[in-house]
């Protein structure tokens, strides 16, 4: 049976991004016979433009419903006004959490090619590969009670709580050992246990889950302490699994170690392995529509769609090797260009990676 | 009248960095009459070994009777398998609270002479100087409820609140913007406010304390985005003024920026300018005893007292002068060493310093 993917391309450079990577991935499609249909929804500020709300039902349901969800990127300027409410970052907020990907894969690859681009010492960053795995539906973006109050003596109050349950701990431990284990086989889990009880039974969960994968060696970091080494030494991880808010964080560092996040995808999984795929970046609202957008973090995106969901590993690599050689051929969007090479378009760079295909 | 410092060395390297930093500030006591006086204290590890905790109501009360506190470090893996109540740490959390030393100035700055210790490029950070404003009192570090309970179903649950009231929020948002005055004007508080409804108080709180300070040019940016923009161009920062947690995280990305976290003090200050000073590094116990350990944090932290709580800028001027003196001659402990400097002990750098005075 043909398997089906949600296609939201969302706000921004969205559209220009996903459509690259739906021209690769049709061609894989065709060549490799992998039965995969296609089906296009709104996400985001496109969204609330059409329907008032940035996860229309209709979107929901394509989604539930497909194998895979293929998401472009939302948000900008034009919807920061409105109410949290319908903020185009809720409809993600609500898509992860609907889906139940608790488990966000976010890889920080840094490309030979492209060491020079990083703000760190070539020495300190190349061979850069660190997989961060994030707890996504839980912790203190989802924990109840949350809000603003008014206390007696008339002054506002906000709060919000960082709750995790032992079964939320191992279910996303089992995910980064195994992630781990098809990798160096370390993993740092990364908490603030001297400080929150809460990051104390995740500490104690993580520890127990490692009984299960004795081939795996697990060390435990305070996220001060991590935010600082992977500026200090990042080569010395392999992979970190951390809570949401701390994954966020962690994560946005790790990518800006490799200076070229229009490179990086992310994955978010859920337990029988149907996910969302995304470039880690945003919807650069102030270059939307003009054509000069890096389609390669998406189209990388897809490439982990292939090996996670599909269990497509050739398909998978045959990407991975295509964006290599175009970077070999010298070819830059604007965000990655330096001197001496060739500087394309959105759609000159999706060109290239389906000719080297 | 006398001015009463508690001198409180902690564990580890604690008690060799703050002989070498009373050595500074006893001689400018004599050399510019600044009627000081010192008293010992245990905290930490070394407190609980003594009382069997590492906070005695001894040490409490001479800190609160005290007009500033000098810190060594606390902590070390001796002290780790006890209870979080006992724990070194602790002392450290009850101190700031107990003393309401709300306002945590980290400061992060780039000493010309160490530029090649940065793990980032020399464009990247030279020049760098950067202050960053920690809320130390609220949020999430004191937060109830708190803890860890057993659900229904058996299994555990941990939970932490992050909370804040305006009040607490606006003390912190006029510090922040008193110290953006004194500087370069650019006051940059970073939040979650896209997800959290308490950092939307804590954003909103902000922008109407901002009103009293016209001369100062406000900004907001999300943690994750702060956190890369920390590595991606650091020098574009100010003032950064954040909550507890996120200020733990980002101070510490920002020392390790600098490549040289011996250099860097702190100042933990409560409404009235009395306050608390220590080394940001930690009691690095692996080097403890050894005499290597690089006092340049502690003595600049005493400069920071004097600058801060005991308004003597020109002696605290001096210091800083003779720590820039030392790193000329081309003295340098292990941390800081590199090939064609001297490498002098911890008591070699104090004498340095003090020569220079
Ligand atoms: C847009 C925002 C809600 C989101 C998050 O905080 O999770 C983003 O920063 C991310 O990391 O995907
Ligand atoms: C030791 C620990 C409790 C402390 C903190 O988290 O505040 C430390 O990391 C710091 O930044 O001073």
């Amino acid at each position: 049976m043909a398997k089906k993917i949600a296609v939201l391309p969302g706000d921004g450079i969205g559209p220009e991004i996903v459509a690259e990577a739906l021209k690769i991935l049709s061609f894989l499609n065709t060549d490799m016979n992998l039965d995969l249909v296609f089906e296009n929804a709104l996400i985001g500020g496109a969204a609330y433009d059409a329907f008032g709300t940035p996860l229309p039902q209709i979107t929901l349901n394509l989604c539930k419903n497909a194998d895979a969800v293929l998401l472009g990127a939302v948000g900008g300027p034009k919807w920061e006004p409105l109410p949290h409410a319908v903020r185009p970052e809720r409809g993600l907020l609500s898509i992860r959490s609907e889906l139940n990907l608790f488990s966000n894969l976010r890889p920080a690859i840094l490309c030979p090619q492209l060491v020079d681009a990083s703000t760190l010492k070539p020495e300190v960053v190349s061979g850069l590969d660190i997989m961060i795995v994030r707890e996504l539906t839980g912790g203190i973006y989802f924990g109840q009670p949350r809000g603003i109050r008014l206390l007696e003596n008339g002054e506002q109050q906000g709060y919000n709580t960082l709750v995790y349950s032992e079964s939320e701990i191992r279910r996303i431990a089992h995910s980064a050992f195994k992630t781990a284990q098809k990798r160096h086989k370390k993993l740092c889990s990364v908490d603030k246990a001297n400080v929150l009880e809460v990051t104390e039974l995740w500490r104690n969960v993580m520890t127990e889950v490692g009984k299960d994968y004795p081939d795996v060696q697990l060390t435990h970091m305070y996220v001060d302490n991590a935010a600082m080494q992977l500026v200090r030494a990042p080569k010395q991880f392999d992979v970190i699994v951390t809570t949401n808010m701390f994954g966020d964080i962690l994560s946005d560092i790790a990518a800006m170690l490799t200076g070229s996040i229009g490179m990086l995808p992310s994955a978010s999984l859920d337990a029988s392995g149907k996910g969302m795929y995304e470039p880690i970046h945003g919807s650069a609202p102030d270059i939307a529509g003009k054509g000069i957008a890096n389609p390669l973090a998406t189209i990388l995106s897809v490439a982990m769609m292939l090996r996670y969901t599909f269990n497509q590993p050739a398909a998978a690599d045959r990407i991975e090797q295509a964006v290599n050689a175009a970077l070999d051929a010298q070819v830059r969007t604007a965000d990655i260009h330096s001197e001496g090479m060739v500087k394309v378009s959105t759609s000159e760079m999706g060109d290239t990676v389906l000719d080297a295909l």
